[in-house]
């Protein structure tokens, strides 16, 4: 076993005691320990920052010879207006969510004294792994502390030094409370995510935060289950008789409120009754953003026809690759297709599951879209970019999943919880229970779930 | 690509076109579709029981020269009195059940006009493989239609007469309904398993039915999710308060009710004090169902002196391997601890997370333990064999799970959906939502989910 295995075993089985003690504190317990990481992350802004100055240096030199992108520069400075103060609010707005722990969710009476109980728990271990972020730090450190979670964080290199002064007061943060010191743990050694990737008896659910490269690496490189979308590749269709303007709010909305995200449209279908009335109109709205089209012939010759001379570049010809591709950037493919069940089809075949559209007036065919598309969110008339924890009300959000178990579409703090089962008796045995003489018949009785 | 590859990836595209239509299928269709398999394996009993005597016939005389265990071939034999019949019963149960599909389970006001639901719906596509129970064939079809799920069946060679006797019955009574042909599909093909297991881009969830070696090979060799349990290493902690009636009452139905099944007792725990009271009967009542006692060097002691001279051979000294070890038999390891924290910490780190003991007088000591034994199930007072989807009252049961994220204990046909969220707006935007002036703010409203 290599230097960086067995540390990667250490880490993990830390982590793994710490869980067990942490999954049976109170939720005061767990709230005074998120009250003590928001103090000592507020008290020792100065220094945090000065740390991150450093790494922000690094990267801005990166930036200028071209080795490292300015989004991720942009994402790794906390020194911009809000940064910091969202990230301390952030984790009192954890803290004042409701438990996620302990709730009753089924009870039974199997026979007299003897009760089946469903009750939350916490899953155990979470890994985490980030990029540039290092606002990451305080915001898993405090999902996975409300949660009753241990945690292992591993961050980019870009994030150094930020890093390393978070580390340290996280851990100094709680080691003032009950909360046991390894339940959060920031891992600084190099190259130590295979060997933590290795770690399936400790470690129950790897949480990739960063680009798809990184998702997809992680989920082809272990056996732990990973909560993350490695794509976002969105869809709308617009029906034969959607109306224009739903049409086109929807549509820029979806492609121009924020093109990076992965909750932003890829793909448009159109019905091919509406290529020369709703489409140009829509086309317009998208065009006067600066989105370059690429469509299929058919929407193409009807936009050539009606396009102004100065935006005629932006409409080009679509390859097959282009109705598989998430470009996150000011790009659409269009596609012209001839009924919903070809909508239906395409987005089937091409969606990653991520959020799909339909614009209709027809209550019966939006049923009918959202029965049959496999999505994590299937929205009729509403925008692509309301995938999101936050805006579905969830307070935070740990990610957006396109697994197709556990978790699906944003995933709050129940995202982190699984439950047990807890039986009570006296003495009560299976053998008992048989359509023998004398044998005792179940009652499975359903009971309140209300205390 | 090799031949078993490229049939593999047929097969799963198939089920998953299928999958689709399954999926918008009416609570009645899909029960048609049930009763019309029911009556078909009704109405071929004699044909698929001549079938089976040819699968039962090679089996004898592979178990007759050891190549093949008495417990395969007994699974095998369809003609047990009662085993058809339970298989045909099972399929109207099964029926029966409430629709676990469409289910309203949580619904938000966003703003006017704007709403989010969660619904459940069907995984998509399980893939069950099997050893020699050709039941299970019926069994898994019933439970996949139910859910909305298409399903691609693989069994072991011990029961191919069988198979492809029940699987020509199956495709043909589902022929004749709404359900899709391909949504069960029989897999015929040999050496087949590795091929499947790697169509991970169309298959969400694999179900291994059959001894531990099948669930762990599966474990190792899919990057798909598996639903299932390598192991069930269960364990009982008598307090120091426990009264011998319960604590023999428990160990001994949790032991001898049924030793080869998952839910069997395979580690005693028992506290200090207990040596020279509680244990000795404990004991006289495991020893006079034949069990053997592979004791710590303080029990073995505390028993030598009092079991009788001819039961002596069955008590012998354990080593460290018999607590990680699941019998499976009338064997049972015995350790003395000295705190229910010392239980804590040695089941903790021992069991398969399947199901737990202790058995106290102490609600203090029984809470204490039920929140810190990260197991599936945790009981008090109560027989482990209670671990079991029938008699949890679930109807029926997928398999067990030691999972820790999605599904975890007995698995019901809830354990067969996933959720998925859908949003109805009226040309809704996310752009409107900010903290500016004219900005929109959210509702997040919540609305009942009772239709």
């Amino acid at each position: 076993m290599s230097f960086t295995d067995s540390a990667a075993a250490d880490v993990a089985r830390n982590a793994s005691v710490a869980s067990r003690q942490l999954a049976i504190l109170s939720n005061d317990a767990r709230n005074e320990a998120l009250t003590a990481l928001h103090q000592a992350l507020d008290k020792n802004r100065a220094s945090i920052l000065a740390a991150n100055a450093k790494d922000v240096e690094l990267a801005t030199r990166a930036a200028e010879d071209g080795s490292l992108s300015h989004s991720v520069l942009k994402r790794l400075d906390l020194s911009r207006p809000g940064k910091y103060d969202d990230m301390l609010e952030g984790i009192l707005s954890v803290r004042d969510l409701e438990d996620p722990v302990g709730k009753l969710t089924m009870r039974t009476l199997l026979d007299e004294g003897l009760t089946l109980e469903r009750v939350s728990c916490p899953i155990g271990v979470l890994l985490i792994i980030f990029e540039a972020r290092p606002e990451v730090i305080a915001n898993i450190a405090a999902l996975a502390i409300k949660s009753g979670n241990a945690a292992i964080l591993k961050g980019g290199k870009e994030s150094n030094e930020s890093f390393a002064a978070i580390a340290n007061v996280v851990s100094e943060a709680i080691s003032g409370s009950q909360v046991p010191v390894p339940s959060i743990q920031l891992v600084k050694t190099r190259d130590v995510v295979s060997s933590l990737l290795a770690q399936d008896s400790f470690i129950d659910l790897v949480i990739p935060r960063g680009s798809n490269d990184l998702v997809r690496y992680v989920k082809e490189n272990t056996k732990i289950p990973v909560l993350g979308h490695a794509d976002g590749l969105c869809s709308a269709y617009i029906n034969s008789d959607a109306k224009a303007s739903t049409a086109v709010k929807v549509v820029v909305d979806s492609k121009t409120d924020y093109p990076a995200a992965c909750n932003a449209l890829e793909t448009l279908l159109v019905h091919e009754s509406l290529l020369d009335s709703v489409l140009p109109e829509v086309a317009k709205g998208l065009l006067e953003k600066g989105v370059s089209l690429r469509c299929d012939q058919a929407s193409k010759d009807a936009l050539t026809k009606v396009v102004p001379a100065e935006k005629v570049a932006q409409v080009s010809l679509a390859t097959d690759a282009d109705y598989n591709t998430e470009f996150l950037d000011l790009v659409l493919a269009i596609k012209t297709v001839s009924s919903t069940e070809a909508a239906i089809a395409h987005v089937n075949a091409h969606s990653s599951g991520h959020t799909d559209i339909i614009i209709t007036e027809s209550r019966e065919d939006a049923t009918r879209y959202m029965n049959s598309i496999d999505s994590a969110g299937v929205y009729w008339n509403a925008s692509s970019r309301f995938a999101d924890g936050m805006r579905y009300g969830f307070g935070t959000e740990v990610g957006i999943s396109t697994n197709k178990i556990h978790s699906r579409g944003p995933v709050g703090l129940e995202g982190l919880t699984i439950y047990k089962y807890l039986i009570r008796g006296d003495g009560h045995t299976a053998g008992d229970y048989h359509d023998g003489p004398g044998g005792r018949k179940y009652l499975h009785q359903k009971l309140s779930v209300d205390n």
